[in-house]
């Protein structure tokens, strides 16, 4: 198949100004050549697109999502045995939404790789996936890590079938080893096909908000050192200050949500470490009109490590850190948007201010940085090329560039003008084939709408309330009832 | 179809002495006449069994069994869509181990009555099934009255639809309401088709283990009258001595779990009470090895209801009572007898001292029963017609009798001679046709074998161990850790 | 001593109109005359008081109050072998704000009987106390009838002692026992030397909200009679339709906060019962500014409950009972004021607000009866006479008629102008007593300022939040953390 | 006054074997000579004790106390305002079984220096007491650290006071700091008077059985730093191989129960780090006794950690670590040792057997190293002169020299033939006093016997029992009732 895409202003994530006048002309699954549309040569069997008016960009990348994030008991027994069908539900939402490749940095390794690897045979439509199966030193879903109380309702044969399924030989157990013992372990994870590793330098689960530090820096280094060994990359799990440090120290190539840093901004010392070390910056910013929502939703506490993670967020820009797009994107299923409960919480926050929707979330991180300050140039380099060069994956991706896999999104506006422009996605384009993205996902699962009430709902009473109830009695109230 | 039964000992429910050198004849579905083989009138499409040397009695019959009972999230979430597939295992089940008819007197109404009428129709095979709905006063799965902290990991939307399911028009709101009101709910609660009420006169879930009481006197007499004027039975789950006493002078026909009152015996006055009125006595037994493990694996409190419950058991034998056969039946899934809590807790308990079992705790009963000095005939008429009498379904079942339906069990020893002897099913009759029971269940749900290990579980490491820890230090230990 | 109070409107609580031109000739303890002041004949030593544009009213009286209400574990250990003067701290404060007499509805019976005494030997000062001990039924402070979960974090032996000082053998395990049983339990408790019962109609801890009965009806009765033989009251504490309908019918003298009845309101047929049977009824109203309090702060379940309490209250005097005052009133100590999460609910609202208040809440009640309709007279009586004879104490307490004990106050503004005048008191004389009410409470316990920080709190830095963290990573949020 | 001791053996802490024929004479507070009696210049008014048969050693140290350990809310509230008298309990029992000095690594700094002052002043009798305070990075007793669930049920004022009195500027905050902000807070810290710091290698408090790592390594090297320029020592709280590895790197002078490792051992290179290092071992050893007491009582995984605690325990004698007696020694309170939940774990195990009594458990200690293989010289030295060295006390402290202070112990028996001779203290001397070890503790508080029942404990009936009610129905028993 060939494609030539002519008349658009091409902003191809290398030059400082965009092309105009210029064609971009695909042959198969990669760029043959970019120039005057009447100077390619082009084979009969064209498809050739219009795109006057438009914005041709790279294809979009995500530095952080988790395509089978939805690890609560409903979802996981529910689905049990189909976990590649809800991996692809959420490769396509990001696909749709012009993300034409995403790194997955925590997930079910065993399903992962092989949705990765149906789409990358043709067998299934989806942003193309690189993954770490599971954060080197973190424990399974239903452990301390994530939910342990969970684990207490659920037969121990579900526990542990679900926890290793995360897990394999990679979890908690290597914090008791040596630099050495950790290191052999990791080999024979990475052996089983992963693309990259990201590791705990801070623990996940726990009482601390992130500031214990779960590897001590000599087995930090040995586990980058095996990635490296293995060539792939590595990155961290960093949650403070000396984490991020240690990171840095270890010889991660990213660090993930870099600018969290719990109270506490980066001292000017590490910033400065990270920009000459060339460390990738993973960055999850507040947009302003999340910040005012968090500032009248939280507790002081809380406000001071939100105001820290913004003020970080913007020296990171001013140091000049390699920054990318990344969101921790995640499907939400339909029962979760209409829990009560969670309309309330920030999860529930309107969508137009939340970060972690895999759906549109990148579209805010776009916004936010714009508020920020940062160039828009460098807004779509942090979403494409710098991605691609932490990743090392730019021989292949990030740019448009002659001999590199067509990827690219065409934009009915132009998004050097302004960040909400990204979402005016007229077209994707993944390895050179047009995408009908207004089909996608093909199959909803957690996204179907919910199931139509039973006749029974209508006739069943509640009790009374099932909240706590007021205090009557004030003996009673002083007993917490 | 025609069946004729011949040489066996017939021990048809209310003959004092077994009929000998009598041979059943059997048409269509009903017992055509007993008699001298050679004196009854056959067709010639008949199929014979010679049952010489063998006994046969009546079908059994279970006056509390739970066809689903596993509400955990696992399996209510997992089967969601398929509750029929799982009644008609438990069905099955009792079926295959000599329980014609059972008495489902807690469970989901919809979906019991689709797997009854199912069952009715020769659609699916299984005892015959009567069933109640909900217990008049229960809130549902997810509630107080089961397990409300799973609410709290479920999706609203889910635990609104469980609830719902198990509850409909009868559940905890009618305890604020005055008899007139509760009879009204009730009469909309019988409309749906339900064969018998069951109603809580003592709480179910709660702190005071049974003790507080759910609805007022004049309230329980309006629920019992109101099914009495439905026409159909009505029993009571009661928990405590006045609870029992109150359902007794509500005109109860029978009292579930009667012998269940605490850590105090019931009264000589409330024996007698009971026996006058004819009120139907359901007894669950502990057998002498059952006693031996409570005494060794509870604390002093609960050995002191244990006692409590069997000097009742044996109490209401010496009464004179119709003591009629249960015993909570239910299957429990696989996981859960894999489960190491499971297997230390009375639940985990061996089965042949497990009352509770739906396959098997019905030969536990008549095992106790005969320690507790029951005699033979008396414990063979409370597993058949003195269910029958209580239930109202005398006319039809509970006896082997010309007109009756053929519901027949053949043994090969003698019940009256050991209540072991139960064990010994050489053939089930039910509706006149010899069932093929080496077949059930059909379909194994529950109870089909653990799934085969993934390989992902020979890999998982355990961090240490998932217990409490030992006090390294004492002050930790002081404060619980 | 002989004392005279001149130029004052005298309401006696009989009169249905004030007098005017009286004066109140007190000699010791008791009214000796009422008459013009020029023709009581008095004795030298003489004090006179001049009342001119004053009033005079009946001491005020409290039909349910808590003198150690506070049964935190930080109140129970730091006061340990002090309750007494807990109590007293509770009774001093209660007379300093004119209530003369408390009916203490709940409490360590040997402690409350020790204040009692003290006071009525003019050992110590205080209001005049009644008081019941336990709630016939209720297990102890550290129980699941208040508070389960503090027993976790106490030895057993401090647990033990509380409950057993609580509730000695009047608690829980009578629901377990026969009528007689019951009633023999209750003579025991009744021989300690409490002034009247009050028993558990309804649960007080649990999951119901309170719907759930602790004694049948043929133990509600016993226990009444049982008390009314040994020549006391009994009320019961109930909190649902049918747990009110079952006091009456046992014979209740008065019941306890019977205006809560769940989310339904009391009948009209338990309401003619209720006046028919001339039962007290002891009333829990919201003021206007309360329920848009409740309105604002609670959710629909709990709203509907406050919405029947209101009602209630409303259709109670509008059918004519016998209302009596009452607040449960008790001691706020200084640290739980000053908590966050207290200042937040109910417990912490305005004081202008709070019915529950020991020192003000009598003030409140008399507010939101105003504005319920109800007559100014019929008040005054709520909080005097109607408590006197309710719980048969009318002979010596409750007007101002001569032979009656001298306990009245004089107020600066006319109470039967504006509720709110009930707040201007001027003097209260107990006993015949002027009391020195600018001096209460002698020994501020409870009451007293919080302790100045210590050095050692201006360092101390809090690591980030006490507060739930903020759901910065979608995965975790799902599951709750 | 001067003091000769006479006729013993004395085992001087320094020669490789006891000196016979030898007294000891003390002028004030430090030993004149060691010579033979009638060698030695002695003033009139001495006190000559006739050792005759007996053996004179050095008095006994302990590297690991805490004497304000019992953080219960019933401790804590009950002796407000006394927490000196608690310290000086525990000092008193601790000298009265032969620690003439005790090492306090974790308690209420202000109150241990009070205490430690005024037995340094002679104000107060009890073990010469060094103390560190906090644990630099732990924060207070009732916060995740210790007992989180605690602060829920405390007021946050009384929370603020403790959490502050155990931390102030120390605590978890600093895990959020730079190298250079956390010196700077240890600075201030130590100026408050501290003897000593110990600070979090690995964490307290939490879900990872301490394998989480409090501070990254150049933190702690910060930390060590600071105290030795503050010329005081420095030790961690480690627990796991990695945390052990990085206190050696850190340069601490000792290392707290260093043989705790988690389920795995300490390796080689490790073992010889710490010898080469010359840092000091604490071990906390399992005796033969203790350890099948715990394969009884323990779950496989905890029984992992047991057997390489006691593998790493053996493998420090074996690689010549300086090794120090210490054993984390507590009082328990009586209420507490009476808690049947206490009685059946390791905190109720018999003394003989526990290593935590302070009181005791050094005698533990003894006769568990003995088991080990220790020699009895070198066991002698992990009590006296190791202790004295590693924490450079030793100047005036840990042997029998000339000009050293005069702690010493005379035993009946030879510490040298069996390790259990160390219990048959004949008598303590401190500062040159002997001590009359027969009235100590002078004033019993948390060792005062239980108060006895009050009336009322005896009429207290149970409700039925306070444990897990036993699964009467299997639909509760499945969710966990």
């Amino acid at each position: 198949m060939t494609m030539l895409i002519t008349g658009a202003t091409i902003i191809d994530g290398l030059a400082e100004t965009p092309l105009q006048g210029q064609a971009i002309l695909i042959e198969g699954k990669r760029i043959k050549a970019i120039g005057k549309a009447d100077e390619l040569l082009v084979a009969d069997d064209i498809l050739t697109i219009d795109a006057t008016g438009k914005y041709v960009i790279p294809g979009l990348m995500n530095a952080n999502v988790h395509l089978l994030c939805d690890i609560r008991p409903e979802t996981l027994i529910r689905y049990e045995g189909r976990y590649e069908e809800l991996i692809a539900e959420s490769a396509q939402i990001a696909l749709k939404n012009g993300q034409t490749t995403v790194f997955d940095t925590w997930g079910p390794r065993r399903h992962l790789m092989a949705a990765r690897d149906a789409i990358d045979a043709g067998q299934m439509i989806g942003s193309r996936i690189y993954c770490a199966g599971n954060v080197i030193g973190f424990d399974g879903p239903y452990s301390p890590d994530f939910g342990a109380t969970m684990a207490q309702m659920l037969s121990p044969n579900f526990v542990n079938r679900i926890n290793s399924t995360w897990v394999e030989n990679s979890g908690r157990h290597l914090m008791w080893m040596t630099p050495d013992e950790v290191a052999k372990e990791l080999r024979t994870y990475i052996a089983k096909g992963i693309d990259f590793i990201k590791y705990a330098a801070n623990e996940h689960g726990g009482q601390s908000l992130g500031a214990f530090i779960s590897f001590s820096e000599r087995v930090q280094r040995a586990i980058v050192d095996e990635a490296h060994r293995a060539g792939i990359t590595a990155q961290s799990h960093s949650m403070s200050v000396e984490g991020l440090h240690m990171s840095i120290a270890a010889g991660c190539d990213l660090v993930t949500h870099c600018n969290i840093t719990g109270p506490r901004e980066i001292p000017d010392e590490t910033l400065d470490y990270m920009v000459k070390q060339g460390c990738g910056a993973v960055l999850f910013p507040w947009s302003d009109a999340a910040l005012k929502w968090m500032r009248e939703n939280v507790d002081d506490g809380t406000w001071t490590t939100v105001k820290a993670t913004d003020a970080n967020a913007r020296n990171l820009v001013k140091a000049g850190a390699r920054i990318l797009l990344a969101n921790d994107g995640a499907v939400m299923a339909s029962e979760m948007l209409a829990d009560p409960m969670v309309q309330k919480s920030w999860m529930g926050a309107p969508e137009e201010i939340s970060l972690g929707r895999l759906a549109t979330g990148h579209f805010v991180w776009f916004e936010a940085m714009e508020e920020k300050g940062m160039a828009p140039m460098e807004m779509l380099r942090a979403a494409t090329r710098n991605i691609a060069i932490a990743y090392k994956k730019d021989a292949d991706l990030g740019t448009l560039e002659e001999g590199k896999i067509a990827d690219l999104l065409i934009l009915d506006k132009n998004p050097l003008e302004s960040a909400k422009n990204y979402r005016a996605i007229n077209k994707v384009v993944k390895d050179g084939a047009d995408i009908d993205i207004a089909a996608l996902p093909l199959t909803p699962l957690l996204t179907r709408p919910l199931p139509e009430p039973l006749p029974e709902e209508a006739e069943y009473k509640h009790f009374a309330h099932t909240g706590q109830r007021f205090p009557l009695c004030a003996c009673s109230a002083m007993m917490g009832h």
